[in-house]
C-alpha cells in the first residue's frame, strides 16, 4: 500500500515490464545485409483505444532503452528514463495515449545488437554484427507497430538520436504518423558532433580489453567505455550549468596525485563507472556510427525527401545545448517549411544543456502536451 | 644558399638551437617539496642590448616547448611553434627584442619533468615526480632570466597556459617586467575546462601500458595519449571552423567498420598519432593538473594579489574560442582594472577557435607589436 501510494503520488505509470517482440522474419538493412531472427524489446503504457488511433511511439537517444517510464519493481529507486515526460497527466499523458517505446536495433537492452547471439555461430556477434542505420531502427519499429495492430500512430516523439528516428519515420512512413516531435536533434551531424563520437569510439577501441569487439565472457573494455561516457557527459551539460553545479569545488583530497579531487572530476568518474555496468561497448560503437551516418538526403535532395512528410511537426531546442545547438533545430524547421510541411519551432531557455529534454522541464512538457492534443 | 634564401624570404630567425640551463640549486616547489638538479631547456632569438632592457620572455602552452621560432636544421620542414609571431619585423620583432623561451618544469622537451632521471634513483621519476604549479614553472624561469643577466624583462608574453604564467609573473615578480601579454587565458579553469583535462588524464591512465606512470623503456600509453590529444583538438578548434574545414566530407572508405571514414575522424587520428611521437604521457598529466590547479588567489583575495602588479597588461581573446571563452579574458582585464592596473583588452574576430593565437593572425601580431613598442 505504501508503495502504491508513493507511485500514485508521483503520477507514474507504476509497475511496468519489458516485453520481447520477435520480428516475423529477417530484417533487411540499409547496408544490403540482412539481420536474422531480430527481436525488439519494448514497453507500453496506457491503453490502446478501440479506434486504435491514440498510440504514441517514443524513440530513445544513444544510451536509452525501452524502459521510458514507470518502475520494474517496487524496490526500483530509479524510474524509466523519461519519467518526467510520460505518465498520467504529464506531457505525454498515459490517461489519453497508448505509449510505446522500444530499444533500438543495435542496442543492448533486449533488442538484437552486437552482444546478441549470432544465429549462425551461437556466439555473440561482436563486430560480425552488420552496420546499422537510423533507417534500420525505424524499419524494425514499424514492424512492432504492425504487431500491436496499429495502422497510424498519433505521434512519434524523440530527443537527440530519438529526434533523428522521428524524422526518419516522417519520411519513411509518411502515412503512418499524424504528429512528429523532434527535440534537440539535427538533420545530420556536423563535424564537431562526429568528432566527439569518434573520440568515444577510439577510447573504447584503444582499450586492449576490447579485443577487436570479441570480449563477451570477459570483463570487456570497461576503462575505455568509461572514458567515452565521460566525454559524452561533458557535451550533455553546458559550461554555465557545470559551473553552477560544480565550479572549482574540491570534493576529495587524497594522497594520490591524479585521483579525482575536483567535484566535477568525481562526477565524471561516477558517470563513467556506472555506465559500464549497464551498457555494451560494441553497442556504443554501432549506435554512434548510425548517428554520425544519419542523413535524410544523402543524394542532396532534401526538399524532395521532406516533401513526402505528412505529419505536423514540433521542433524544439534549448538555448544552452551546444551539442545539438539551436541552429540545427532551426534547420530542421526551415527545411520542413520549405518543403511545404506544417511545422512549429520553439527554442526553450534552459541552462541544462543537451540534458534539458531529459530532466523535469515544465515548459517542454506543456509544449508537447499541447501539440499532441 | 637556396635554404638561406628561403629562410630570409620567410622572415625567420633562421637556424636556432636549444640550450640547457642547469639551475644553480634545488628548486623549491609550491607543494613544499624540492626539485633536485633542475634543468631548463631554452632558446633565444635576437640580441640582448647593452642596457639589457630589451628582453621578452615567451611562455608556452600545454604541449609547447622552448622551440618557439626558427629551425633546428635546414632540413626541418616545420619551424618553432610561434613562428608566425616571432621573427624579424613580426609581432615580436627579433630585430628589436631579445626573445627567450624555455620549456616548462614538468615538460618533456629538455626541462626537468617526470621522464627525467630522478637523481636519487638514476631512473626516470614517473609518478615520483612532485606535483608542480604554474608558480613553480615561473620560479624556474626567473632563475633563467637571472642567469641571462637580465634584471627587468621588457615583456612576458603567452597564450593559454602561457597566459597563466604571464599573470603569475606579474604577481610574483612585479618589478621584473614592464609589459604583460595574456592571450586566450583565464584567472582559473572553470568546471568544463577541468572536465576536458580530466578526460585526457583518464584516457592516459586507463591505458594498461601506462603502468602507473612507470612505463619508461616500454612503448608507454600510446593509445591513451592519442585519445587525450584527440579530445584536446576538438576543444582547440570551434564548431564553425571544423565545419568549414571538414564538414561531413568522407576521406577514407575501407571495409573496416570503425576505421576513420569522415575527414574529421582522419584528422583527429593523425593528430593523436603524431602527438604520441613527441610528447610524454606523464608530462601531460602533470602539466594539465598544474593548469587545473592554477589560481592566483586561492585565499579569495584576488584584488589584493593583483594590486601588486606593476606591468602594463594587454589581454586578448578570440570570438570563436570556446575553450577559453572571452568572458574569462574579460574577467582578467576587469580584475586588473579593479586592482588599479593599466590594462587593455581586445576581443579579436576569428573562427579558428582557441588555435587562433597559434596560426598566422595579422591583427594579433599588430596588437602585440604596438603594445610592446
Amino acid at each position: 500500500m505504501a508503495q502504491a501510494l508513493r507511485l500514485e503520488e508521483k503520477r507514474t505509470v507504476g509497475l511496468v515490464e519489458t516485453r520481447s517482440f520477435p520480428l516475423p522474419g529477417p530484417l533487411p538493412l540499409d547496408s544490403g545485409e540482412v539481420l536474422e531472427e531480430p527481436v525488439l524489446a519494448y514497453e507500453t503504457y496506457g491503453r490502446l483505444n478501440k479506434k486504435r488511433d491514440n498510440a504514441i511511439l517514443i524513440c530513445h537517444a544513444l544510451t536509452g532503452d525501452a524502459h521510458a517510464a514507470g518502475y520494474h519493481s517496487p524496490r526500483d529507486r530509479k524510474p524509466g528514463w523519461w519519467e518526467t515526460m510520460i505518465g498520467p497527466g504529464k506531457g505525454i499523458d498515459t490517461d489519453r495515449f497508448f505509449v510505446i517505446c522500444s530499444n533500438v536495433i543495435g542496442g543492448c537492452k533486449g533488442s538484437t545488437g552486437p552482444s546478441s547471439p549470432n544465429p549462425r555461430t551461437g556466439r555473440p556477434y561482436g563486430l560480425a554484427f552488420p552496420l546499422i542505420t537510423i533507417g534500420d531502427m525505424v524499419r524494425a519499429q514499424a514492424q512492432l507497430v504492425d504487431y500491436l495492430g496499429i495502422e497510424t500512430l498519433h505521434g512519434v516523439v524523440g530527443g537527440s538520436m530519438g529526434g533523428m528516428q522521428v524524422l526518419q519515420w516522417a519520411v519513411s512512413y509518411p502515412e503512418r504518423l499524424k504528429k512528429a516531435v523532434v527535440i534537440a536533434s539535427a538533420l545530420a551531424h556536423n563535424a564537431q558532433q562526429i568528432a566527439f563520437n569518434e573520440v568515444g569510439r577510439r577510447a573504447i577501441m584503444a582499450d586492449p580489453a576490447w579485443r577487436n569487439g570479441d570480449y563477451y565472457g570477459t570483463p570487456g573494455p570497461r576503462a575505455g567505455l568509461a572514458v567515452a561516457r565521460m566525454v559524452g557527459h561533458i557535451t550533455y551539460l553546458c559550461r554555465e550549468g557545470m559551473d553552477r553545479k560544480f565550479g572549482r569545488r574540491i570534493q576529495h583530497k587524497t594522497g594520490d596525485k591524479f585521483s579525482p579531487s575536483f567535484a566535477v572530476e568525481s562526477y565524471l568518474s561516477y558517470q563513467g563507472q556506472s555506465f559500464i555496468e549497464r551498457f555494451d561497448a560494441n553497442s556504443y560503437l554501432y549506435i554512434t556510427k548510425a548517428i554520425d551516418n544519419f542523413n535524410l538526403a544523402p543524394a542532396g535532395n532534401l526538399e524532395a525527401v521532406l516533401a513526402r512528410v505528412r505529419a505536423e511537426t514540433l521542433v524544439v531546442s534549448f538555448t544552452s545545448d551546444w551539442l545539438y545547438p539551436s541552429y540545427q533545430s532551426q534547420e530542421i524547421a526551415a527545411a520542413l517549411k520549405e518543403a511545404g510541411c506544417r511545422v512549429d519551432y520553439w527554442e526553450l531557455v534552459s541552462d541544462y544543456g543537451h540534458d534539458a529534454f531529459l530532466i523535469e522541464n515544465p515548459p517542454l512538457s506543456a509544449l508537447v502536451r499541447d501539440f499532441l492534443s
